[in-house]
């Protein structure tokens, strides 16, 4: 399988920047999800990102569902979302035809797929693709919600500028939750749109990292070896474009740690197990233990900016330059922030269904 | 599938620390492949890093191939490597029965297995289950080099002590190759290994960075969105135990890059496209570029310390304190190294069969 | 995955009966393959079978392909295929949503989908979902065509009365391309639908039996054990409603034969192997041997008759009888040979990516 | 994947029929079942069938368990199964090493492994291969009986000779349990035997069918379409080598039936469905209705006989004939019954966890 993951759950995404349609097929969700069209919308306008900061490329991104749903619940069977694409300007898209813009897939894609892949507007492998998984996800993430499993992320750092930590990670999963610009530390937003604003002007871009929590994954959950609820994770995860990194708890600064200091003492409270540290994320072995799981995960810098750069030409395999047009975003970390989210929640569902059978989430 | 990872190519790990035997069984290798036994020895040897710097577990860990190899090559059916557990002292368990070890599998296995797991050292999940991964992987280094695709992994940090980068990468793969302690600036080495040492006389441990290098892989192999050549490599990393991040090419760096820096722009030498940087780590969307595929790995600090920790009963869910005894590594970096190495050779079988049949490797 | 066949090359189906649209996802077809609308017509008008011997629904049945083809050919990503359902008459449905209907999943699905499910026109269970497998089936076949892979199914049996066995198997498929009524001796065409006839007035239905052959397929397809070309082929094929056996070669006959009997003793014809039967319907040891693959598919007798039944009613778990009106196929086994054909195609289009890579299918 | 079926719970096999040993992997097994070490010993015992009707190949068959068994219990990691190889005579093999014995996998193992395949004795495909599935097997068994599932295969035919049909089906499966030679109507037994007694002295062998039934397996479980509970039992028991054929219910014979005739009607006794008729197998849209689920395997005769026959020689490409010497089986289908019943119980150990969750079958 190419464009799917999950194995119980899961998800298959189709379709081109300026095709038809994009969308995606939601197979094995549980019966009798409410499916929440208003949080379907609201999941799509976070991604959507509609401002400065953003594309000027404008959808409506009306998510048609054809199939799964019945009387305003899951069936069970596949669910299909279907958003038509519509301002896809018929433009001359010229050199871009067959000059590889650099940090885009377009040569990779080349010796794949031989010229017949759709360039258009960086064709399947358009950032528009997370449309369908987005709205996959917002029937994940009611699914969970009825099981108490919150999931909340936010901008860790944008353009250099750094968010705050998790502090009391259930107000601050409740807090982003409608935010458009999913920061915690509100001097920061500004920091960090003010480096967008910057790069814009520069016609350059900024990447940034995005941290995401869960709270109350049953413990239990994953595999040990090669289907470690890491693994899962960051499978899914690098499925999305320009994700270059993912680290679980301390991640990467782990390995600058003494054992004493990375490993989380356990205690109890309440009953279940508590610690005052999360360097191991959540997970141990690769199952969860009960405590909040935790990861970051990198995005590069938007890979279309104004700036003139070297590069190749396809056909003649020589050397040349380019300069993109068009519209672009001067970074996807704000939208990114709900593509993350729902990619988690589905496959959440997966480990969730495969451990505890396919009916618990139903409602 | 739960302790098996690739689709045409496939490994399958069993065993447990204390257990009668450990072992993996390779599917779909491509027939004809020479096994070079001296080649699973050397490896071997490297994983199991006898020394100071180790536990002194001693293990002959002779690799019994009981399938799938006729008259000294690949048949193209399942490979089995058996190997049998000697060395596993008929201790005392005692408390290690039921108090969780920070920071290691006890307690979320506990959660998964209901008690019925072999906690004996650790069980299903000791780093020894490694060693089947290490033999397989011998068998895929053998057929990556006769396509000319090869694999280097250098520590990259320990204890805090930086090497060098990668500088000529092909020099520096050669150079690796024999090396037990496999640091590319010999007196950073010494450094690292004076900070385990320290580590160890204190009863703690440190952990570190692994960088990995292939060159040789053609253009075009992997998959847009939930296949990208990242998903499947950062899949089968996570699965390594004490793995808590993987990033790619810049990784988390290029969070904070602008896009005229992150991009990799191409030029053409010899026909082939090359490119003075590789922050996207020899992978666009998902899809090799022919450029050397570049990643790092997080390995935690070693779990198993002699100072004494909090932690719980898991029989009562109380408070207690553990002071671990026995045989510990205080570093694992230097001996995932060729773990690292194996797994990567792995993937790249099932990817390049996937993408060029499963002929393609074959003599 | 569960509805979803295949791996290199897999179908993703979708849609209900009397939801909004139906389709499917056809993922990893080589690149540039043409993709003959007039092809998909034909092939959808098959499986359509208007006339005195299918159900009274009419549907326009077109097929809008929506992603992953750009100028008239494949471009190797996701092709999504959307069929708009239009004569879902808004009848009142009654006792049919709950009472459940013998020989259909109604009940089945009452157990898995706990009364959430779509029971319209039996939902998601309707051979009208394969219709998406047709129009996918199609580029399958185009796929293979152009590798000198040819594929015919004929009614081997319906309502008692059989067709005669494949003779000049290459006429025999040509012969097959067009007929919507797939039997290779008239007059037993003629005894079917007499059958039929007979069996529709009497409110009553019949099966049937397709025998499908392959020409051209190489040897040395398919692996050993669990993914045998017959598991894959059987798989497949059992996903089709109605489908209650299959079997290859002489299949059941074989039981009753002796091996002397049985054997297909090889010879030498131009170079390629030969024999006179194909007991083993091209297949041994799970691997294609280069001779014609051939099996046999049985299929029951429409579960929708209009003669009174004893059922159950499914809320009141209480006996009570059913009498089914509306709109029902006398006979689908006719419909079926299309849907034979294109599940035929889709396995072998993956089996031949496994073998021998993702472009070898390509134009 | 190539040697492995099941997805939560799983099988991998793995071995040469003249290699060191055979055996296989069971991974996802619920932790806490008890393993029946004599159970194991029986069920080896009923495949290998020691006597005048089978091969004089003799073989301790010790199974011995490496991983995933702890203190008599499934730990719920991976469990290993190893079967040395003793009785491998050191023939000649001679002409068998190029010539492709007709009905055996020799000829499209050439054309898969390219000479590079262990040709001795079958080599991969030999059904002594099976040994390792029916030592995994007996672990199934042992899980479902805890959960009052239980399944039982006769030989329905043998040598064109009719057991009868399942009677009061608990009873006849508690019959069969101990069977060599499984058989519900002693008579049919004697005369079966005489057929392959007849057939040995004749230097031939015979073929014939085996039925299994599944009582206890609750409603609900399976998959519409692509995962169907007939799909994945099929795909698991065509990988059996002779297998030729499969059915659910009336199987090929319901196409012959009329609706009326086929549709098993639905009542209630004692809160659950029940019917008079079971043509469909107990299986309804691929999903299990809590009838019996019922099926017939056609098993081919052993290819292997004393009888001359015309072939190829694989070097020269030329014809040329071939007679077999050694150890033959004049039968298998005596000693393919209790692997039905293996590889019926781990599809649904698999099909069970994937429904209730990992732990449903847990001790």
């Amino acid at each position: 399988m190419k464009n799917t993951f999950g194995s119980s759950v899961s998800v298959t995404v189709f379709g081109e920047s300026h095709g038809a349609a994009i969308g995606a097929v939601l197979d094995g969700m549980a019966p009798g999800i409410a499916v929440d069209e208003d949080l379907i919308r609201h999941q799509m306008k976070l991604r959507q990102s509609i401002g400065a900061l953003s594309t000027a490329r404008r959808e409506a991104d009306e998510v048609r569902i054809v199939s799964g749903v019945f009387e305003g619940r899951t069936t069970g069977t596949p669910i299909t979302f279907i958003i038509e694409n519509q301002d896809t300007r018929s433009i001359d898209y010229g050199e871009l035809a067959y000059k590889a813009r650099p940090g885009h897939a377009d040569f990779s894609a080349q010796m794949k797929y031989h010229g017949f892949q759709d360039f258009r507007g960086g064709g399947h492998f358009s950032g528009r693709i997370t449309a369908g998984v987005v709205a996959a996800g917002a029937v994940a993430i009611s699914a969970l919600h009825g099981k108490g499993i919150r999931i909340g992320t936010h901008i860790l750092s944008c353009g250099g500028i750094y968010d705050r930590p998790f502090g009391d990670i259930n107000d601050d999963i409740e807090k982003l939750g409608d935010m458009e610009f999913a920061v915690l530390d509100s001097a920061k937003a500004e920091a960090m749109q003010a480096a967008i604003t910057a790069a814009k002007e520069d016609g350059d871009s900024v990447g940034g990292r995005l941290e995401t929590v869960v709270t109350g994954l049953p413990a239990g959950v994953g595999e040990p070896w090669f289907d470690s609820l890491e693994s899962v994770l960051a499978h899914a995860l690098f499925g999305i474009p320009a994700v270059k990194g993912v680290e679980f708890g301390a991640g990467f600064a782990a390995a600058d740690m003494l054992g004493s200091q990375c490993n989380d003492c356990f205690g109890i409270a309440d009953g279940a197990p508590v610690s005052a540290t999360n360097n191991n994320g959540g997970i141990l072995g690769g199952i969860s233990t009960g405590l909040p799981v935790l990861f970051r995960t990198a995005i590069k810098p938007t890979p279309s900016i104004y700036k003139e750069q070297q590069t190749i030409d396809m056909n003649t395999m020589e050397n040349t330059t380019l300069q993109i047009k068009g519209r672009h975003d001067p970074a996807i970390v704000h939208r990114a922030r709900v593509v993350a989210d729902s990619i988690t929640a589905l496959v959440l569902c997966d480990q969730l269904a495969l451990r505890f059978g396919t009916d618990w989430l139903k409602a």
